[in-house]
């Protein structure tokens, strides 16, 4: 497949257009024949193929298992709790037949009129309601308890403005559900499984997450509380990145799921729910990326090492590619992808720029002088530089380097976010940081729903979450100067 | 999750509510509040997912790489290949609004009637319409192919008889979609990918099959050939367990999809397409099971090892542990997955009863004297033998006992494969053999479809396929008496 090589637009221009340029022109993914559904390229789909592999294990590692239940929930599942179907049963995609015929005029195929389910069926946009009705066979007895299942499935939902990977129709993700009996366990459990996903963040995407709850207005439709992990993008605008849920017995009041204690006694079932989707690729891209294209952290990225030979002719071109297959050899026995790129049909600047937008972490040349000296050309996307070096030790160099630019694209990340948390005491500089600046904003706030939906429409920014490290501290709110017991965060997000 | 250990219906009885049962009880999958869609649980989709896995390995081993395609499909694409729309526009999930609103009655929620789409949306039955409306965009030269993509996902086709696995109206699979420059590297692509099939099938499932081409009726709708691996089920019934199909330049031509060849003509692209799905475990559970309830291959079992303590009292439970776990630490160190079972709520025999439902492969039962003697008391799943052996040496002991169990499901099912496999040449020989025996007949038939259709309506007998390894021999068919080149495999199937 030819990769586009025309300029990307630059970030600073225009963001939101360098982004989706990018999303496309590297190959990761492109909108499809249908409305908002989009299309997952392989090398998008490599990336996050390692993620999920990761994330599996870890959900593995911490006692869960994997389930599947069906993509349909019939629609009258979401009425039975109050909160979610305001939350949920709104934009979906809806199936109300299930048969096609053949036009009786001749054009093609139509809807059978004959064939109209008796129930409409959503296709699901979360899966709370048809799990929550199948445990409700699952459990009796507090022996049956816990229940960690996890599901990777696509879910729908229909949104009316779509941008690829961070607001998709369809779109890819994991969904643990988890049952418990006491209240402490589901709350650890929703707790545990937000610390997860900071882990993964900052150890696998070296995207530094801020761990918080959500204030009440920003909960998930039928939560009682819901965790959060925020990161920032380059832009100063903040992406919601994966959640985690205490349920409290709501879903199993709405589906009568009760359970007999220790003491013989009946009692409702406490819940916890958590995902991140392919959003988390958004992320990804938007954290560390450049005018030049993806930059991709060593631990996802699909290909970790791509040589070039420089030739003249095709004798040069056999031995050097004889050449870098024995280093690319020496690469892989240490578990690191390598590509060797021998096309005859374009010339290595076009190569170079080509991996440079596909964001591979290192790229080595290879020229004639380099061959008669023991040398090699090594170059770091991260970092943009290059230098020669020793054809000698280069796979114990590229094992450390691809780990110094792991850590790397954290700290710049990291340092990038902690410049861009700014504290803010009074309205006017609330506002103005927010229009001059972008990022997160730590404010005080007087803890009601009023107020936050106010401050929305003011300024378009919400609460993006109450930090679980927040310390106590009095103050007023910026926006009322009524009392506060601590700061949040506030920011305009994606 | 409580295990229903009451007695199942034996396989002799009544195989299909033996099937039923067994599918159930031993928890792998159950029905949904959802006509005809299934819930695969835990223990189910962990067999699946290690299918997957080693499927998905020998997928990319052989060059492919994951991409993902949109969940919906616009009807009119179905209209594009005329016998594709015959076989799959008929009994499928129709979206036709994307949101619901309150009841103005207050019941609940309604399909909001202003939210019609402009176009019906399919839920994909198969994917070839999508992906090839998408290669459209990806195909312009001989240096963009081939392209070799699989996908994993879900399907729905509206069945209107349903059963777990073997035939439901959600499914999860994986389609390979293939683009080429020539029609012998498509149809090198489909005869290659259907002995991935049949390998995986033999060296994983324990299943022997037989590869061999469709007769043209039973094709897949839009191939010109299509390639099956045909496994026998215990009852002398067929299940065709996957297909790879040759298209032709069908779909190219339906979605205008053509590529400027090395002399710069521009030319129509070659397509195959091919897919497995959770229909394997419903084979797997077919071919090996017995009235104590699963037979899992060791390869594919998630638990290949359980460990049971035949204890009296804490003390020597205690000290009976401590040594499985010793023992466990061992076989995990040479990659075989165990379970310690050192629940004090249920007996002994109750765990064994469940294990052998299970279909864990090896059972380990350790008793006072077994402590004394430095002995353990060791059963097989397969042969639903046991023995007391040493501790010593036990571990080489099960590695060597799990290879020689995956052999003998294998031979077991081969041999009576073999067994079931009937030369006849008469029609009354062949409606003999179909009622009293049943299995493979291998007969001559006359190569025309209305032959092939009326033995169908004659005796629900279908051509399951044309062995690749049939050998030229003239006679005539059994049931025209019309001259005949080789003989086809005939069978009765799920």
């Amino acid at each position: 497949m030819a990769v586009e090589l025309k300029d990307l637009t630059k970030a600073d221009d225009n963001y939101s257009q360098w982004y989706n340029e990018l999303v496309v022109k590297a190959g990761l993914a492109e909108n499809s024949a249908v409305r908002g559904c989009m299309v997952i390229k392989p090398y998008g789909y490599a990336i996050w193929e390692k993620m999920q592999s990761v994330l599996d294990k870890m959900f593995k590692d911490t006692g869960h298992q994997n389930a599947y239940f069906p993509l349909f929930i019939p629609k009258s599942f979401f009425s039975r709790e109050a909160s979610h179907v305001e939350g949920f049963a709104k934009e979906c995609a809806v199936v109300t037949h299930y048969r096609l015929k053949n036009d009786p005029e001749g054009k093609g195929v139509v809807v059978d009129p004959d064939a109209r389910l008796e129930e409409e069926l959503i296709v699901r946009p979360t899966s709370e309601t048809i799990i929550w009705n199948t445990y409700k066979n699952w459990i009796q007895s507090y022996r049956d308890l816990p229940i960690l299942c996890n599901q990777w499935a696509n879910v729908v939902r229909w949104e009316m403005r779509t941008r690829l990977f961070l607001r998709t129709a369809e779109f890819l993700w994991q969904e643990g559900h988890t049952a418990h009996a006491t209240r402490e366990e589901a709350v650890a459990e929703a707790e545990k499984m937000v610390h997860v996903y900071e882990a993964f963040a900052r150890d696998w995407m070296a995207l530094p997450v801020i761990v918080g709850r959500k204030s009440p207005n920003e909960r998930f439709a039928g939560a009682e509380d819901t965790y959060t992990i925020e990161a920032l993008m380059q832009d100063g605008k903040a992406l919601q990145s994966g959640t985690s849920h205490f349920l409290g017995q709501n879903f199993a009041k709405a589906f009568d799921v009760k359970y007999v204690d220790r003491d013989g006694k009946l009692e409702y079932v406490w819940a916890s729910s958590w995902g991140v989707s392919t959003r988390l690729m958004g992320a990804l891209i938007m954290s560390h990326s450049d005018n030049n294209g993806l930059v991709l952290p060593p631990k996802l990225a699909p290909v970790q090492v791509v040589m070039v030979p420089i030739y003249k002719g095709d004798d040069q071109l056999k031995v050097m590619t004889a050449r870098l297959d024995a280093i690319a050899a020496e690469l892989k026995a240490k578990g690191i992808s390598v590509k060797v790129d021998d096309r005859d049909n374009v010339r290595s600047g076009f190569k170079f720029a080509e991996y440079e937008l596909k964001g591979v972490p290192v790229r080595l040349a290879l020229g004639p002088r380099d061959m008669e000296n023991g040398t090699i050309e090594l170059a770091r996307r991260d970092t943009l530089t290059k230098e020669v070096v020793s054809q000698e030790g280069l796979a114990e160099r590229i094992e450390a380097l691809l780990d110094e630019i792991q850590h790397n694209i954290y700290e710049k990340a990291r340092s990038f976010r902690d410049s861009m948390i700014t504290r803010v005491d009074t309205w006017d500089e609330f506002v103005k940081t927010l229009d001059e600046k972008g990022g997160f904003i730590s404010a005080h706030w007087d803890g009601t729903v009023e107020t936050e939906v106010a401050i929305k429409e003011a300024t378009k920014a919400t609460i993006r979450c109450i930090p679980l490290d927040a310390e106590d501290e009095e103050g007023t709110c910026i926006f009322t100067g009524k009392p506060s017991h601590r700061r949040v965060l506030f920011a305009r997000s994606y």
